[in-house]
């Protein structure tokens, strides 16, 4: 998906919303967990319960590794279920050297199909440009997270007395394009997007941390929205673990309806 | 397995190395293809070569989810095959918030049963402590890495002029202890071992970029080492790619026994 049809897509379902796939099997309902795979089970009634509120899915690739070959079927069906009608991101926060990073990204792209993955920037330029060379496909390298430990490396004063996470979204951005590269900026830090939009007022970004982490929804649409909307903001255990009863998808239907009524409110 | 454990292992097998377990199936001998499983088959036989001359094995996850469920059917059996006589790093460069590197971590060493994992420090503290919630398990941070994408960000002059690495060095180190926490320091920067070893004059560092990638391997004995050795060295390409013929394996132990002999040089 490219980003003009990303944003045809926002524009006719009138919603921004992607919805983060971490299922844990301390949190599923007990009625799942007697089934084959539990998981694929859970992750299928989310997908149908939302699939008219959001535009993306995110599945978090930790919450399916940690259950190993099980997990790994889930993943597939739950991509492959997912098809062409909303933006997959694989949310796996890779970046190597070269040919291992390039490794990373045929797992991703060509045997999950996923449109995008997270990648960590670390490690520089020959990291992550080895995932660009998969044809429509997207990077989305982290910039400010979300988590406390934010604080720790990403906002360091680097060169030019910038916070490193600065210097990282203007290098990573002269590498590369706006049409196959978005950065994770959190939600938690709605007055930075100011200062992001000087620097890379074209860019998508994924935006996780409203919910759960206490991201302010609003305010990162009132700061962040360029004229292309270009935000991906990301919801998932407010969603997804809406009830862990029986109405586990309903809720979770009713979760995310919620937050695309408020983003239909800013986009015509 | 622990430090002192890991030092007896050194000691009495005069080596300090670690085999990079990158499995390919465009280098792996054409004889393997037509088997069920040629990533594993590839690795037995190269693990039945090295175990002499190695103490560490360290698996490229992006090389076994580049193949699937192949892929992980080979991790896992190469994991359980090198046992409990070699340290085993999980080679993944993995971390996120909290909950997910949880996930990650309980991926590596619950159920596939890895000592160590590399993570990557860019999201802070509590991306990295979360791996540490495992009794007896290591985490391997990155430093200073091998590639060329190192400058880009890693030395980024950063807190008190110093490079950026240094101060991800500094508070890792200042959070964790040299019994369950290493660095990966990359052999392409030999002169950096001098600096980083009045830093952390106890850590283990594990270094990649020997052979392949140009480093020099007793340039970096010489900076690098101290008490109780201190460095795991890898060879990944140069020992298991050593011949591409049906003599791979004889190939990749006369590779890793050449090294082996210049590390018993410097253990008494």
């Amino acid at each position: 998906m490219n980003r003009q049809q990303l944003y045809n897509l926002i524009k006719s379902k009138k919603s921004f919303l992607c919805v983060g796939l971490d299922p844990d099997m301390d949190k599923i309902p007990d009625s799942l967990k007697k089934l084959e795979n539990p998981i694929w089970a859970f992750n299928k009634a989310i997908i149908d319960a939302t699939k008219p509120y959001c535009v993306a899915y995110k599945p978090n690739f930790a919450f399916y590794e940690a259950y190993g070959k099980m997990g790994y079927e889930a993943l597939e069906n739950t991509i492959q279920y997912i098809g062409k009608e909303h933006f997959i991101i694989a949310d796996a926060k890779r970046g190597d050297i070269g040919n291992t990073s390039r490794m990373y990204a045929k797992a991703a792209f060509e045997l999950l199909g996923a449109d995008a993955i997270t990648v960590a920037p670390y490690m520089g330029r020959d990291s992550i440009l080895p995932f660009l060379d998969f044809n429509g496909k997207w990077i989305i390298v982290l910039g400010l997270t979300s988590n406390k430990g934010s604080e720790d490396f990403q906002k360091i004063q680097s060169e030019d007395f910038k916070p490193l996470y600065q210097s990282v979204i203007e290098k990573v951005a002269s590498w590369t394009s706006p049409d196959n590269t978005m950065f994770v900026i959190g939600a938690t830090h709605p007055n930075s997007f100011l200062e992001i939009r000087k620097i890379i007022p074209e860019h998508f970004l994924l935006v996780p941390g409203v919910g759960e982490q206490g991201g302010d929804l609003e305010a990162v649409i009132k700061n962040g929205m360029n004229t292309q909307i270009g935000l991906l903001i990301n919801a998932s255990r407010n969603i997804i673990y809406a009830s862990n009863g029986d109405d586990f998808d309903v809720r979770a239907a009713q979760q995310a309806q919620k937050i695309q009524k408020i983003m239909s409110n800013y986009i015509n």
